[in-house]
């Protein structure tokens, strides 16, 4: 049953707008009956990250990526009009406003859609993030496993 | 006559390189018969604002977003090397020594050509920009549209 | 012999984190015998200069542009967590210290690969710089060449 039509996309960036779109876009292509995968590498990993501290041994520098990088999808900031944490609570004021749905809500809706999320297990390493500080019910895999889904789909984005 | 090559777009960030990028490509796969589709959304929006200010009733936080974005093409930043606005002039004057398209003059050769430009309904309600603050001749859509339009195109690409 | 894979990648983007995602992408794709393309454009161009600096003549915005912008793959900035230049140190050590391929180790890679690289004419012309100034085996085209390639491919990226 490979008739399905098939979505990529990879989540590079590690900003709120930048998640925001890439979850609508992946939403909207699972509401259609696409199969979506978003491939989240680099700073885009900061979206999966659990927003409690997990306790795991870390080396100096991971350590200091830890702390310097967002916690979760709720902590990202804006890739414009930042203005040190304002624009984030600004943008999430008028989402709300308009019943629009938070990135953590379009995360979850995601997850209840079937759409896969994959951890680039390179960055994981470098970054020296852990499995047990990512939220749960996601995949594991490297740029093989992102290529073989893109060379499948109608739809390949890097955001 | 469904036998045209189809390319998309989606222009989501609000820097003048970038948005030069997106329509030269726009343009470059319109002269070869292309159907192309820019979808504007977030950022991206900004680069189909009218120069001058239009009255429209805004809330606060919407009148807020509305003086803090560029107003139209013309007075987009870089992503780069935008010394505080130096950066785009320097680019203008390197574009216009080498007669190449300005912004504007692109966009509007985009639209000569039938590339469809299109407004994401949704950012619009977001930022709290309304129609007719936005420059004639273009379409307003939501991610179902563009959707759409990305599944029948060869090129999809994402700005 | 059209039957091989295509996929190709317009790197627009100066910095080393959005280098090396392109060049991971790429050179996976190389590895699956895909024929791949990275287009260079606007700040993606400085992945392609030479690091030692080549004696040609310039206009004064030329000049300048050259020196403001980084000479070569090994001296790029970080598109987050750049830290005035000491995020960078830190990716390169603990690239090294997972056994990861630098970036300038990448290029040499893809190149062994085949995996064809273009410098974007357009782009040069407007920055000022000339063939000495970029790296050897490399072709030179522009966006007509890049449609061309994209609309044949399966994976197309703007990175």
């Amino acid at each position: 049953m490979e008739n399905k039509e098939k979505s990529t996309i990879v989540l590079f960036s590690g900003e709120m707008d930048k998640a925001i779109a890439a979850f609508i876009i992946a939403n909207g292509a699972a509401a259609y009956d696409h199969e979506v995968t978003i491939f989240f590498t680099f700073w885009g990993l900061n979206a999966l990250r659990k927003d409690a501290p997990v306790k795991v041994k870390k080396g100096w520098l991971e350590s200091i990526f830890a702390k310097m990088m967002p916690r979760g999808a709720d902590k990202m900031g804006l890739s414009k009009m930042n203005f040190g944490g304002l624009g984030p609570k600004m943008i999430k004021h008028v989402m709300k406003k308009h019943n629009a749905l938070s990135l953590p809500q379009l995360i979850e809706l995601a997850q209840e859609q079937g759409v896969k999320l994959v951890a680039c297990t390179m960055t994981m390493d470098l970054l020296g993030l852990q499995k047990e500080e990512l939220i749960d019910n996601i995949e594991y895999a490297g740029v093989a496993a992102y290529l073989g889904d893109a060379a499948d789909a109608k739809v390949n984005l890097f955001i």
